[in-house]
């Protein structure tokens, strides 16, 4: 249900600023106005709230850590990346406007980003400038991971080198997400935030893996996606490397180490531990 | 001379900071490293001293600007963009690294331009804010620019667009670099901002025809490029909508307007009339 409202609230923010007249204006909407789940938001609001923070505060941070992931998507799916034609049930950016397009408007997304987190007046400069520094960093690593994933060209990748590229690919934004969430307040204790890192690493890992599994179990229609566009690439995945069954588990043992962690917080998770548990039963 | 000095600064900074290990690193180190006129950080730099503002304090900003223009390099180089193959006398990017590869760096730099601007310690962080949500917009403007000059096929554009997509293409980033100068000195007033802001508008159309005349008249080697490229793609440019002797006499009229205005500015502008002088005069 708060799920649900937080992604209400992300969807008209988003919505909102992308109404200034530019060149760029109609191919950021398509992309950006697809739907999607709004994970990352959601766990920023929902981290936030564990602190008291207002969701009015944590509103650019929700927007830019969105935006830096559609970029993201629509740069991974160009033909010279992973080369997809399907994203949210919809053909993917390069499919309607073009491959020069689809990169600038990537480009143009994660510029974007940067202004909305920094122009945020409602957060004091001090903190700003900590958000600021923590997108550029994920954003700078996550780029980074997948710069890893496309020069691993053997299906038989060993885990070591599979959970550093989704720590990075995947995990560095989702850690973005949560410890978003924890830095707007700005009395935030230290212990507070490494167990929050820990906890976003093992989710991220965790989402990573059952994208994997989900991308071989789900449906299409579900996925907003093709099914097995991963595999039919020969990339590397979990369930390549040790099969569907022990993924699963390996993903349902992340989440539920990450849940433990929350445990040792300062202040109750509960929020965080339920949205945690409906990840976990997600089935797209 | 002095420009010499500050080339050296920013090549010396750039070469320190991609010493961090990650995957993107040696094509990082590729692009940012080929040389370059770091005309860019050479203006940020020099509109700085203009305010006493030390080189010391700059230099977040130096780098900054130019990984920007970096990564505008790399992806309007692209296959799917401009499709060059050669760049400051070196093959392009993805003409060595791939093109998925020459996205994903391009797409790093953007990340590390903004990271090096939003950790610099040594500037208190109400004025970081103020930097980085002008490389924001700046950066954003590029991109759009680039955007509408894809979008227009017809080597006829009339003048009134050209300007228009000069101004956000080159102009916005070279705006940007003359501003960081003077934002640097917190106590700028509002006058000097909007004369450099005029300067900064007529200087970046007119290295932008400048550019279009040396395309045309330049040698190979000179350029670092294949001459003609432009013209070649049947791009609209300043000399085919005019002619060679008109754009010549516009560029020029353009940078001596720009440097007439620096006279109502509250300091001596010599440093900057100096390097836009020199500017006028170069022959890559």
């Amino acid at each position: 249900m708060t799920s649900e409202i937080y992604r209400n609230r992300v969807n008209n923010l988003l919505n909102t600023l992308l109404t200034r007249q530019n060149a760029l204006n109609e191919s950021m909407r398509y992309s950006v106005l697809a739907g999607g789940k709004r994970f990352r938001p959601i766990l920023t609001y929902t981290t936030a709230s564990l602190f008291d923070v207002e969701p009015s505060q944590v509103d650019a941070c929700a927007v830019a850590v969105e935006l830096i992931h559609i970029y993201s998507l629509i740069h991974d799916d160009l033909p010279a990346m992973d080369d997809d034609d399907m994203r949210h049930n919809q053909p993917t950016s390069h499919k309607i406007f073009g491959e020069a397009q689809a990169i600038l408007v990537g480009d143009g997304l994660q510029a974007l980003a940067f202004e909305v987190l920094a122009s945020a007046e409602n957060i004091i400069p001090s903190t700003r400038i900590k958000l600021l520094n923590l997108l550029a960093r994920s954003a700078f690593d996550m780029a980074d991971g997948q710069s890893i994933d496309l020069s691993v060209v053997s299906k038989n990748a060993d885990l070591e080198l599979l959970n550093r590229l989704h720590l990075k690919k995947t995990g560095a934004l989702l850690g973005c997400a949560v410890k978003f969430g924890a830095l707007l307040k700005s009395q935030i204790n230290k212990k507070d935030i490494e167990i929050l890192s820990s906890f976003s690493e093992k989710i991220g890992l965790a989402y990573q893996i059952q994208d994997d599994v989900l991308d071989i179990l789900g449906s299409d229609e579900c996925l907003g996606k093709r099914q097995n566009s991963d595999l039919k690439k020969g990339k590397p995945t979990y369930p390549s490397v040790i099969g569907i069954e022990e993924s699963i588990k390996a993903y349902k043992g992340l989440y539920e180490e990450g849940i433990e962690g929350l445990g040792e917080l300062s202040k109750s998770a509960k929020a965080l531990i339920d949205l945690t548990n409906k990840i976990m039963h997600r089935d797209y």
